[in-house]
C-alpha cells in the first residue's frame, strides 16, 4: 500500500500532516509519501522516530491555498503538491491520493490529472454524516451545482458501492432527496432522476426529505452538488446554532453551570458518537483513482483517519467496481428521463 | 378587521381553533369567521364566553385532509373551509385567511380563488426561523420545485416587503441561498438570479451559504422551493437528532440525570428564544390577499398569534406595498438572465 498524502493541505500546515503519516506508517506498515515543500516537511519529519517506516519526501514547490480559484490554481501551479500527487496515482506511483486542502483545487486537480472512470459523467464530492442510526454518506456536496437525472443515477451507483464496501453498510438504502417522499413530489430533475433509479440495480428506498438525513432513513443520500452543498453547510451551522445557545443559557446561571458541569460526561460522549475524526474523509468518486478529502482543520488524528479510509478504498477496490457496476445499470439515454415511466 | 380563520385546520382539530378565535377576539376586538363544519364548531365556541365578541360561524361541510392531494381536493371539494375561506377574502368579506390545515392546499386555494397580486410570476411559501441573530424569513420553502431567475428576484422582494413590516426588521438584509459566498459560485440558476438582485432596490448582501442561515447573517434568506423545503426540514431534524441525543446520554447517568435537573431552566429558556408559537405562522407571499398558514401541530397559543400576523399584515399593506414594489424592480426579460453582468 502507498498512499500520497497532501503534506500542505488543510489549516494547520504540514505538522499535522506529517504526524499522521508518521503514525499510520507506524502502525500500519504502509508506505506513505508526503508530497510538498520539502525544506518544511524534513524538519517536521527529522523530529520523529521514523526507523524502518517508509516516508519518502517527494518535493513540490507550489501550494494550492484555500482561497484560490481551484480551475486556475491547478493550470498555473503545475508543481504544487495536488497536481504532483494526482499525477503520482495517474502514473501508478501510489495508490491513492488524500488531502485536508481547497476541496475545489482536489476536484480540479483530479479531473485534469487522474480524469474520470470510463462512463463516469460527472465525479461526486461526497461528505460522511453522523446521524441517529450510525454514519450515512451524502453526494453530491458540492461538484456539480447543476445536474442532469443521469448523474444522480451514477452517484447513487458511486455512493452504494462506497457506502458498502468502505463503510461496511450491506446493501446500502438509497434515498433521493426532494421536497416529499411522495413519487410525484420534486423538480423536474428529481422526479426524472427517481425514474432511473427506479429501475437501476440498486436498494432504492424512494424519495427522503431534509429531516431524513438526520434521522439516517437511509445509508447514502443522493442530492445535486447545490442542494447538497447547502444541506451540509446547514447542518453544520445548525449543530453550532444549538451548542452556542446551550453553552449561554447554561453559563448564565450559577445553578446551570453547576449541571452543565454534571453533564459534561454526557456531552463528551455525544462528541465522541458525532467525532467526524474518526472518520476523517469521504471519497471524490467517480475520478479513475482513490482519492480521499478531508476538513481543513483536520488534526494529525483526523488526517491519520483519512489514510485508512484511503487504503479501505483500494484494498476493497472501490474503482474498479464503480466501472464494473456501471455495466449493470440500464443504459440510458437523456431522452429517457423525459418519458412517463 | 375581520379575519377568517380554517376552523378545520391542524392536527388537533376545531378546539384550538376555536379557543385561539375566542382569545384573540376578545383581547383585540376583532371580528373573526370561524369556517368549517358548523355541528363541530357550535358545540366548541358555546364553552366559552362570547358575549360582545364577534365569532360568526361560516359553515363548509368539507375538509381539505392533510394527506390529500392539494389541487385535486381544492377542485372537487369547493365547499371546504378553504375554499369558503379564500373566497370570503376574494369577495372582500374578509381581510384575511389563516389555517394551520394542508399547505399545499392552502397554496392550490389561494392560487384558484385569491388569483396572484398582477405582475407577480410565482407565489411563494414563507418560513421564519429562529436564528442566533433573532427571527428571520426564509423563501420559497416549497410553492415552486423548480424556478426562474425573476422569480426568486420576485420573492426577494415580497420577503424584504414582510420582514420590514411585518417582522419590523429595517431595511432588511436579502442574501441568496447559494453554494458558496462568491458572486461566481452557484448554480446556472443563482448566478442569474445574483445578478438580478444585484440590479434590484434592495438591501441584497449577495450570496449566503446553508451555515448563515442559523447564524442569522441575513435577515431575508432566497431560494427555490426545492432547497428551501429541504432546508427547513433538514433544520427540523437537526434540532430533533441533537435534542434527541443530548436526552438520550443526559439520562443514562444518575449523575448525568442530576445536571439535567440543573440545567432545566438553561433549556426552557432555549426553548422560548427558539419558540415558533410565538409567532404562529409565516404568509403565502403573492396570492392577492393576505393569507397566514401554520404548522398542523399548532396549538391555540400558536393560532392565536398566527392571526396577529394577519392582521399585521392588513394594517400595515402587505398586499399593496408588494404590488407597489413591483413597478419599482428593473423591467426584466428572461433574456437579461443570461447576458454577463
Amino acid at each position: 500500500m502507498k498512499i500520497v498524502l497532501d503534506a500542505m493541505g488543510g489549516d494547520f500546515g504540514p505538522a499535522p500532516n506529517v504526524e499522521a503519516a508518521v503514525s499510520a506508517a507506524r502502525e500500519f506498515g504502509w508506505e506513505i509519501a508526503l508530497v510538498g515543500r520539502q525544506e518544511l516537511i524534513r524538519p517536521l519529519l527529522v523530529q520523529h522516530n521514523t526507523a524502518n517506516l517508509h516516508l519518502p519526501i517527494v518535493h513540490a514547490s507550489e501550494v494550492i491555498e484555500m482561497g484560490e480559484h481551484p480551475a486556475q490554481a491547478v493550470k498555473t501551479k503545475k508543481n504544487s503538491s495536488m497536481v504532483v500527487g494526482m499525477q503520482m496515482v495517474r502514473n501508478g506511483d501510489a495508490d491513492a491520493f488524500v488531502t485536508m486542502g481547497n476541496t475545489g483545487g482536489a476536484l480540479a486537480a483530479a479531473l485534469f490529472h487522474l480524469g474520470r472512470i470510463q462512463g463516469i459523467q460527472r465525479p461526486a464530492l461526497s461528505a460522511v454524516f453522523p446521524t441517529a442510526k450510525g454514519w450515512v454518506l451524502l453526494l453530491d456536496v458540492g461538484a456539480n451545482a447543476d445536474c442532469k437525472p443521469e448523474y444522480l443515477l451514477q452517484f447513487a451507483l458511486m455512493g452504494s458501492i462506497y457506502a458498502e464496501r468502505v463503510m461496511g453498510i450491506r446493501n446500502p438504502r438509497v434515498g433521493l432527496i426532494s421536497n416529499g417522499e411522495e413519487e410525484t413530489k420534486g423538480s423536474e430533475l428529481v422526479q426524472a432522476a427517481h425514474r432511473l433509479l427506479k429501475q437501476a440495480p440498486l436498494n432504492f428506498i424512494g424519495n427522503v426529505e431534509g429531516r431524513n438525513l438526520p434521522a439516517g432513513s437511509a445509508d447514502v443520500f443522493v442530492t445535486d452538488g447545490f442542494t447538497g452543498n447547502v444541506m451540509i453547510k446547514l447542518a453544520e451551522g445548525m449543530g453550532e446554532f444549538i451548542k452556542g445557545m446551550l453553552r449561554e443559557e447554561i453559563m448564565r446561571t450559577t445553578i446551570g453551570k453547576l449541571g452543565g458541569l454534571l453533564i459534561k460526561d454526557a456531552l463528551t460522549r455525544i462528541s465522541k458518537r458525532t467525532d467526524y475524526q474518526e472518520i476523517g474523509g469521504a471519497p471524490l468518486l467517480g475520478v479513475d483513482g482513490v482519492v480521499i478529502i478531508g476538513h481543513g482543520r483536520s488534526q494529525a488524528r483526523a488526517i491519520r483517519s483519512a489514510l485508512m479510509r484511503a487504503a479501505e478504498a483500494v484494498e476493497r477496490g472501490v474503482v474498479d467496481a464503480i466501472e464494473t457496476g456501471l455495466q449493470a445499470l440500464p443504459k440510458l439515454r437523456p431522452a429517457i428521463a423525459n418519458e412517463p415511466s
